[in-house]
């Protein structure tokens, strides 16, 4: 039975408004999602809410009726509330309808199975939410098996990050590791580290990438650590013809995940 | 020499900060750039601000000199201004020490030199001024002669676009156009139109492209409409393994433009 929940005041509506700072997502290990279509495919990627909110006047459209009853079900809350209480939820001028709060996923290395994909992307130092959105989303694209977060990178439980995934967040494999953990995680194993470097000589294009292949892109305004490139089995780099020096790390990541890809093909 | 501007009242301040509306940046013919890096790739690609607007205490730093002595040389003029009025400009919690301001470029189809480039970028009703940046970066590095914008796109003058095309603005040709103008302007010559399409049965890396390609790219969430794919020489689609439905539109134009520019290399 929902919940109904108009007043600012409320406890909860405090909680979840919270969940927008990293301290409060990590005390609680808990973060949002915002928009029927993202707790759509959470849900069919089997993640459901411990609270989804809901606009009354949306309490009637069949996918939040089956949103809330699944929620429910498997023992979260709904709640009924207003758009103004959504908006002060989301932060957003133009709310979304629905919003979940989930529980944070087990983001450790030990949680990744290299076997289960023929290609892993690595992120170190990534610092923008849409770059992460937009590598997730690359990466459930080529069928990668998921995004191994290294270093200090943007939270990606954070609401800008989670916004950018546009779902890709509940059916990527999400990991983070400190380097020095990485590395004998990585070697403990097959994989083939390919870091992308304008210091390489061949391009991205020559070299037959093998499988699992753990392809590695840098911080958007510094690259990779030179000693990070010194554990790359392969160096590669995407021709620059123009005046600029690099690429979006969204844009690199894909250009080369795509070429693994099709060698595959 | 430099005129000291230290009053928010200044009518040139409010002048400059109402550039960051869209209407105003029409009626002048302005834009805004910001930041030493930008304004420097625009004066090397001969592009010189007619106000420039540099916080006193960078004054001294020799490229803030030598835009200020080329500035000044073209006929443009020269503002020390403080800190609290560069962010009023920008806009930005954190400014960025130097600014200029730019007459818009003649972005008139009758200004784009197809033979000039074997990759031209089409995009149809673009919306997000990171994505117009991250594709005239992907524009630059590919040696794409520039960027033809279609219908409703965002403005690329306006300061969010400005920002994310770290530059890429003023090395990359820029048009805009309806559809309605632009294709008969695409087939008074040669030049083959490729569109990236869900519906297209072959793989991006299966075609020959012919130079000059002119690769179509739709809107974020809509993709291209069914009547601008049938007047496309080619539809093209990228393989998606995944739940997702598409990638980030500059994602897709990235792997494009470089399978395009592999074959050719």
């Amino acid at each position: 039975m929902p919940r109904e929940i108009t007043a600012y005041s409320n406890p909860l509506v405090k909680r979840v408004r919270n969940l927008r700072e990293k301290r409060h997502r990590r005390e609680e290990g808990l973060f949002l999602a915002e928009g029927l279509r993202i707790l759509a495919e959470a849900q069919e990627a089997g993640h459901l809410p411990q609270w989804i909110f809901y606009a009354a006047d949306s309490a009637g459209h069949p996918l939040v009726r089956r949103l809330v009853a699944a929620t429910e079900k498997a023992g979260g809350e709904a709640i009924e509330t207003t758009r103004d209480i959504l908006h002060k939820l989301s932060g957003k001028d133009n709310p979304q309808t629905v919003l979940g709060v989930y529980r944070q996923f087990d983001t450790s290395l030990a949680r990744i199975d290299r076997a289960a994909a023929g290609i892993w992307i690595v992120a170190q130092s990534l610092r923008d939410p849409g770059n992460l959105g937009t590598i997730l989303r690359t990466g459930d694209a080529v069928g990668a098996g998921g995004l191994i977060l290294v270093d200090d990178c943007v939270d990606p439980f954070s609401v800008e990050a989670v916004r950018a995934t546009m779902g890709a967040l509940f059916t990527q494999r999400i990991a983070q590791a400190r380097w020095e953990d990485f590395l004998p995680w990585l070697r403990a194993g097959p994989g083939q580290l390919v870091g992308t470097s304008l210091k390489a000589t061949g391009s991205y294009r020559a070299p037959r990438y093998e499988a699992p292949t753990f392809l590695l892109v840098g911080n958007e305004a510094q690259g990779l650590p030179e000693a990070y490139e010194a554990e790359c089995d392969l160096l590669v780099k995407i021709p620059m013809l123009g005046k600029a020096d690099s690429l979006n790390a969204a844009v690199a990541t894909a250009v080369i995940a795509y070429e693994v890809l099709g060698q595959r093909s």
